[in-house]
Formats: C-alpha cells, sequence, structure tokens
C-alpha cells in the first residue's frame, strides 16, 4: 500500500492484533464497501457514488466547459480550489511510452465523443500536469479534437511561477515558460 | 554577512590566521576594488563594469521591450535562461508599506521616463515576483504607465504550476491561478 513501509506495516499489524475482533470485522466491511459503493462516473470517469457523480448530476454546472484532468485527485484538487463552473473528464493517466500507456489507454475516445454532441460555445481545458508527459498528452488531444470540430476553443491550464515564488529561485524551464507565457494586463 | 553565521565565521577567522599576509592582503584589495569596479547601469540600473551595462550596450536587443525586475539578481537569472530578447529596468525593491518602502523608493519615475521616450512598438513585461508585494507594484506601475502612454502593450509574467510539478500538491492560489491564466493553444 502506498505510504506504508515495512515498519509503519509491523506497528499497523501489533494494532490490530491488540484490537477487538467487531472493529476489524467493521473495518474488512468498510473496505469491502468501498469497492462496491464508490462508483466511476460514466459521463466523466471521476469517482460517484451513483451512476453519475455529483459535478456531472448538479445542473449549474456548464456543460460546455470541460476540464480534463489525468487522475482523480487532480479533479478533487480544482474543486478544493473553488470556483471552477465546469465539469470534468478523467484520462486515467498521460500517454507514456516508457510506461506501455499509449492513447488508447485513456479515455480519449470517451472525451471526443463528448464533446462532438455540445452545443453552443464548447471550452476544453486541458489541465493535464506540466510534465514531458502532460504536455505531450494535451498536444495530442488538441489535434483529436480539431480532427472532429475546428469551432471549439481549446486551452491549456496557466504554466509559470507559483504564488509567493521568487524569480531568482525559479528553475529555468519554468522562468522560460513564465516569460513565453506572459499575459496582457 | 548572509548565509554566514557564528561558526562559519569563526572557521573563516581561523582559516583566514593560518593563511599567508599576501593572500589576505590580495583578498582585501579584492573587496576594495569590488565596490570601485562594480558600478550601477544608468540604463537599466543593473550591475554594470562601465557607465552602461552589457545588455544595454548590446545593439541586437530590442529597445523597446523591457523587462522589469526587482532586483539585479532577477535580471540575471532571466539572462542564465537565455532567449530574452529585449532589456531590463531594476526597480531596487517592491512597494512595501510594512517595510516603509513606497513608490518614490524605487526607480518606477526613471521608468516612466524610460517610457515616454521609446518609438515604435513597446512592450513592457512587468516580472516582479508573483508575491503580495510584487503583485500591487505592478499593478501600480501598470496604472503609472498608462497616466503617460496609453499605445503600449503591458505585460505580466505567466504565473501557475511550474514544470513538472503536479495538480495533486500545487497549493490552492496556484491552481486558481493556472486556471484563470489558460491560454488558447
Amino acid at each position: 500500500m502506498p505510504g506504508i513501509g515495512p515498519r509503519g506495516a509491523t506497528r499497523l499489524v501489533f494494532y490490530l492484533i491488540n484490537t477487538p475482533s467487531s472493529y476489524i470485522e467493521n473495518l474488512a466491511k468498510l473496505f469491502l464497501d468501498l469497492k462496491k459503493k464508490v462508483k466511476i462516473c460514466r459521463q466523466c470517469f471521476g469517482v460517484a457514488e451513483e451512476e453519475v457523480c455529483s459535478v456531472c448530476a448538479n445542473t449549474k454546472r456548464l456543460k460546455n466547459l470541460i476540464c480534463v484532468v489525468e487522475r482523480p485527485i487532480d479533479l478533487m484538487a480544482i474543486e478544493d480550489v473553488g470556483g471552477f463552473e465546469g465539469v470534468y473528464h478523467v484520462l486515467g493517466g498521460v500517454i507514456n511510452p516508457l510506461d506501455h500507456v499509449g492513447p488508447e489507454d485513456l479515455r480519449i475516445k470517451e472525451l471526443i465523443d463528448r464533446v462532438k454532441n455540445l452545443e453552443g460555445e464548447v471550452e476544453i481545458i486541458l489541465a493535464t500536469n506540466p510534465t514531458m508527459e502532460g504536455e505531450a498528452t494535451a498536444l495530442y488531444i488538441r489535434s483529436e479534437i480539431l480532427k472532429v470540430r475546428k469551432d471549439i476553443k481549446i486551452s491549456r491550464i496557466g504554466s509559470g511561477l507559483p504564488m509567493g515564488a521568487s524569480l531568482e529561485y525559479a528553475d529555468q524551464a519554468t522562468l522560460s515558460r513564465a516569460l513565453e507565457g506572459r499575459r496582457s494586463i
């Protein structure tokens, strides 16, 4: 399990040994329920308790503004910030040839299908991480969307200096990006 | 001296005691030369060996593209990245009421004077740090420039997720800025 090493595991086992059986049974039941209750939203592929997640089910969210993220946890990070009025699309990863992950392993086809059916002014925000793989995936999705529709706005999340940072300590790639990505004010 | 604590200072003193006098005399001379030789560029207020720094003296640099930074070290950080074709303007700090630094303590008047005399297509990049003070200073300079000239482009360096970062671990202010500052691709 991530974040639990051999020592942590040993501690947990000894903790469980000294715990009443009822507690362990309850815990085991919760684990089983986790797998049963947590579903994957059939629209955005984020985590959901129903067929459709709470974001997709919310009629106030703009269905024409789709934020494309790598994993459900990225969706949660943006939701935690608040203020985003659109919906999401979870890819399930990024294109990574070294890990044998190709475009067909991600939910790109599903995104294209969603995009095809949208009406009105559409914007797709490609919010994959600003890593090599995230950038490549964003560019790939952009070209795939443009193949089926040319009338929609495709944007990429801003990258540059994080808030509170200093130019002096910024890495060169970030500084270079911050200069390229300057915006009129 | 920054970065040298009591223990480091003691080590340095003992090192110097065990060093030939000629070495110490040479070192002392270099210190004196430092103050004599390093000048402040009269155009951009960066460090220079002559009246004008090497960037301002370079005829290939675009004089109509001015990158406004807080300190000379920020100028050096951008120069280290390479690729920037314009010139600089060093403010000498940021507006910070808590430290009793007002606009009159910075080289804002000098910037306005430079901007007044520029011809052709002018762009001013406000590259103060993305901190509270840096943002406030950028907005102040923007309004001061607009008072004298409305025909120039004023931009702010990009802020958002640094390269290689992950949405999952980004702070909320940065994530919010990355979403707001998205760019069409």
